[in-house]
């Protein structure tokens, strides 16, 4: 599918993907640059390059398809430094979970002839790294794919092709939808489960013991989500502000007039909420975005 | 173990306890007696009882241990229903999330030589109904009971002796501070859960297509929470309102903190929140309340 392929930045969705390429033999050969020579000897024992390098610009050369796996906040300095080196007619495309920040932050510093196709995976798990990533991570999954009018309409295509491969339905929105939904499907839950497992870890030490301990119920798939990559969720929220904002102000309502119910022992208003909700649970699975077995808890 | 047990009220977990004890032969004789005729025809047909009826009175005559599994909100008027015709020397314990409320609605109905002993097995699904059960549904987690002082010894043996076959570890705690540690691991999660999925509910119509189709995120373990059984979390909130209004203060609090920092671009203040979170998923792992492979979104 591609001559020559260079990951830069190589965590869960980079590794994943390449385990993919590999394994589906769709690139000739694959390149991986990082910020440590930590992670290149983890990619090296892992099998997943053909060549690793600590200088971007020399892990671009020649690459017809260049995919930036880095967390958001590294987007201006990649494409500033690569920019120059890459090949024309090359493909350009990322895993971020934020995609108008491609426009702002990548996009300038391309130079003609080079084809920008933000993309986003909708798939991961709490673990990071390269060892943390697996093949199947995508399957069954949406990607959704936010190229700006005008992009070449075969990159769009070839982008489309590899994640097809990978399992993934794809999709096409804008970036500035893409960023609207994915802040109220994943910024904000992600966000509340970090605050309320750092809310229960700033309670006294005998009462954050027995937290842990009797954490069966709802509180474990919390500090499940609140385990995730740090830094990544960081540059998301810093990169998606906006829009996880807009978010945040809707859900702080509804949950004062939750506690509002609460405190008049208002039953009629949490029942009617509680049951409420389960409809959108059935649409999910309908839309078969979760298995019947995984819902017991 | 018991020569004739009652179960008042038969959804999730009484009909998942009984499950255990017709496989392993802890009672003689099982009667059930539910709200309504139909669940009483589904538990005929599951073969779950050796005897139903519609009459609490009735199922409870000459029963050693009588199980109130009824959400909290029929606590009162169960327990003033049974209570003259309990057995001298009858055991009554029940399933609720909430445990305070066991000495304010059921003990002051109860004769003398009736034992009282509240539980709270720390395990479920958000599934609910006789069919939801399940043997296994209790392997490995955590009862809580909470008997006044002066409760039979031999009366909190029994039941815990019961829940111990069922696969659980026992632990005493006062029902004050049982409620005020599920506020936190259970109780407000839960409504945070139910909340989130509210907002995305309200949202616009196509927008809510579209946060179904792309809830691969943590949005989707949220969706699964929140499909749980509304009438017993809203007799749970009603119940247990003043510990939960206390840690739903400082949840909020919290989540002030943290829109603050998103919106003033503070990315240090999200890294150092994000990265300390992860200490208490890691305490979880080792206290072995969830397993490694359930890891995997």
């Amino acid at each position: 599918m591609f001559d020559r392929v260079a990951f830069v930045g190589f965590g869960l969705i980079g590794s994943s993907l390449a385990r993919i390429m590999i394994r589906d033999g769709l690139a000739g050969h694959i390149s991986v640059t990082a910020r440590t020579q930590a992670t290149l000897d983890t990619v090296t024992r892992l099998e997943l390059a053909d060549s690793v390098t600590l200088d971007a610009t020399e892990a671009v050369r020649d690459a017809d398809l260049i995919m930036i796996c880095t967390p958001l906040g590294a987007y201006g300095a990649v494409a500033k430094e690569i920019g120059p080196h890459l090949k024309d007619g090359a493909i350009v495309s990322d895993v971020g979970s934020a995609k108008q920040i491609v426009s702002r932050e990548i996009v300038p510093h391309m130079p003609d002839g080079v084809h920008v196709v933000p993309g986003h995976p909708v798939a991961g798990t709490e673990n990071s790294g390269p060892e943390a990533g697996f093949a199947e991570l995508f399957m069954g999954r949406n990607c959704i794919l936010t190229p700006d009018d005008g992009v070449a309409e075969q990159a769009i295509e070839k982008i489309s092709a590899l994640w097809k491969a990978a399992g993934m339905s794809v999709e096409m929105m804008s970036a500035h939808h893409h960023d609207q939904v994915l802040a109220i499907t994943s910024h904000l839950p992600q966000l509340i489960a970090y605050t309320i497992v750092d809310t229960a870890e700033q309670l006294g030490e005998d009462l954050k013991h027995e937290v842990i301990k009797y954490s069966a119920g709802g509180f474990r798939d919390f500090t499940r989500i609140a385990a995730s990559d740090p830094t990544m969720w960081r540059d998301i929220y810093l990169e998606n502000s906006d829009a996880l904002l807009d978010i945040l102000g809707r859900f702080n309502e509804d949950l004062t007039h939750m506690r509002r119910a609460i405190r008049r022992g208002d039953g009629d208003t949490l029942h009617e909420v509680f049951t409420r909700t389960r409809a959108i649970r059935r649409g999910i699975i309908d839309a078969k975005q979760d298995k019947l077995e995984d819902q017991k808890t």
